[in-house]
């Protein structure tokens, strides 16, 4: 890990830089690049979406003149040195003349791991790798995981009191976590491009699972619900708001015609799953459709299913200073039944934050 | 509250001081002082045990001749005006000439709170108060508590799972968190004058109950066991180690005199109390023993009685980044039963940290 901290202020920059692309990238990463001449910024760029210039790219445009001898691209993810939609980075570099770059994160592709650097330190570019490249990493969570398993990646969150329940025994969650919390929940919904609940969630919380940060968005949203229960009068929000049309149930229903008809006439999608191989084909139909990431809001029984199948690969967990101490109130998490403190789940590339008096503790679950 | 960025660093630097006295003071508060002449800190002091002299004197003394004009004295907390075992601190400040004095927390006793300052300002000193209150208050939560309520301030540490479980279902609790968390454990363990275990825990898991950091130092050890359970071949490591005189076992159990012959063989003292009003006449007996405050380090059941009379004060809640997803492990905490989020307690004075992966939040408990 490099500390020069005139590299460590530049990257800082990068990365909120990289950060303007929040969301609007997939399955794309984010990046955020500028050049520095003489110890100045003099130029910025950052990946806006999916078709558009890379950060460095936009970075050189934004810069619309030979740089100075000396200059130096700072980039928060190692360029691309093969050609997809847009040309090789790399090339780009080479032909802007930049002789020196600093990089945060290697590319997560493991076959293409350090050979954008490669190819710029024959053709004479000296390279400065590693800088915060825990937070270049921890940026890309999404593109990361879909790079290396061509699957969305699948997060769950939960917001439970200290004492670990997400309910009371009556089945009230609301408000367990602080509004700074339930806006850092908007923004992580902002961030995933889709939302999953359970059908219990759906009929108890009748939720808008939108973002509604500056900018109300609304992402993919999927309802599990394998009985088709939640299709009811009234119907609820996410069958009859304006984004209906990106409501996904998801069912294995096939016995329910006057209801997959109520679906149909309001415009919302059903995607029919095998009961034998229900969550693999739900992964593998999002993967055909390029959903490259699904932020699991709960319930319990839903998370429980894919805890069982381990099909959560990353954990969002906000507590909250507030205790039932009621063995029967709802346990945050159910359907692993570890017995053992060896054989529990683990995360890993644990990250923390506080929001407002509420903690959150993130990170990758290894299943042991 | 000031926020003068010299009064920040100097307050800064006296807490420092007063952290010397760390679980030494009792049942007086910890507390730092210091002399500043133009700029720099020219005497230093704090208070090291009851009887001996206090923060202010202990600075005064050190810098061992008149100060200049336009000498600072900074204390952690506001000099005592009334008479105690010592003479009072704002006589020792007038009578050195100090004219200005910056103090962080006001006294916790209503009846002389702001009393010292007024004393001060009434013979011409200059005050600045509330410099990193909340810090300096936070410092002394045992004397905090005492002063006002005439009464021990009982604390209960659990440290869990993310998902809020203290043991799996076969009770193993060893180690969900790591060694980080484990030695601030040690350090609270030599903050309070006394720490409690229920008999279960001493069952399963022989603890020493001593604090171990640079030196190896035993409270006064409670063991709470109403039926003298515990009291069996081998002796558990508390009725017999070195420090077995610390050791007091609270029961109500009168008919067990062999058992009872054995702790009084082996030097271990014990409280009876009546079944009827047990804890209270526990904390009675705290209190006319000088026992300031109390540490339950557990297990579950202890916790889960001291809960239901609302007895806990201060809660530390450890959390792991580990899950159990077994709605049969150990409940982190239980006796309460609240079954609606407004009837639940919250923390107050809430405080975050974190030891390697491990996120801690303290605070008093607000029972509704």
């Amino acid at each position: 890990m490099n500390t020069d901290p005139a590299h460590t202020t530049f990257m800082r920059r990068a990365l909120a830089l990289a950060r303007r692309g929040w969301g609007k990238t997939h399955p794309n990463p984010m990046v955020g690049a500028l050049i520095v001449e003489e110890g100045k910024i003099v130029a910025e760029g950052w990946h806006e979406k999916a078709g558009e210039a890379h950060a460095e790219v936009a970075a050189i445009r934004a810069l619309g003149r030979d740089p100075k001898p000396g200059a130096t691209l700072y980039v928060t993810l190692e360029p691309c040195s093969t050609e997809g939609r847009t040309p090789p980075c790399t090339e780009a570099i080479l032909r802007a003349g930049i002789l020196k770059i600093v990089v945060g994160a290697t590319d997560p592709n493991p076959d293409h791991a350090g050979r954008g650097l490669d190819v710029l330190r024959e053709r004479g570019v000296e390279v400065v790798s590693g800088v915060l490249a825990p937070d270049c990493e921890d940026l890309n969570l999404i593109f990361n995981h879909w790079i290396v398993h061509k699957r969305p990646l699948v997060a769950a969150k939960i917001a439970s009191t200290l004492d670990g329940h997400t309910a009371t025994r009556e089945g009230h969650s609301k408000w367990i976590t602080g509004e700074e919390a339930r806006r850092d929940v908007h923004r992580w919904r902002r961030y995933f491009p889709a939302i999953a609940v359970g059908s219990n969630t759906l009929r108890v919380d009748n939720p808008a699972l939108t973002s509604r940060l500056e900018e109300t968005w609304c992402p993919t949203r999927f309802i599990f619900d394998r009985t088709l229960r939640t299709v009811g009068e009234p119907l609820p929000r996410v069958y009859s708001d304006e984004w209906r049309g990106q409501t996904i149930v998801v069912t294995d229903s096939a016995d329910a015609p006057r209801r997959l008809k109520t679906l149909n006439d309001a415009g919302v999608e059903v995607w029919q799953m095998r009961a034998a191989r229900f969550f693999d084909s739900f992964l593998e139909k999002c993967t055909e459709a390029g959903i490259t990431g699904v932020y699991v809001e709960g319930g319990s029984s839903l998370l429980g299913l894919l805890l069982e199948e381990h099909r959560i690969d990353y954990l969002f967990s906000y507590r909250a200073p507030v205790f039932l101490a009621d063995p029967e109130a709802l346990p945050a998490l159910r359907g692993l039944v570890s017995t053992t403190l060896d054989a529990a789940p683990r995360l890993k590339n644990i990250r923390h934050a506080l929001y407002g008096d509420d903690q959150l503790m993130r990170g990758h679950i290894v299943y042991p």
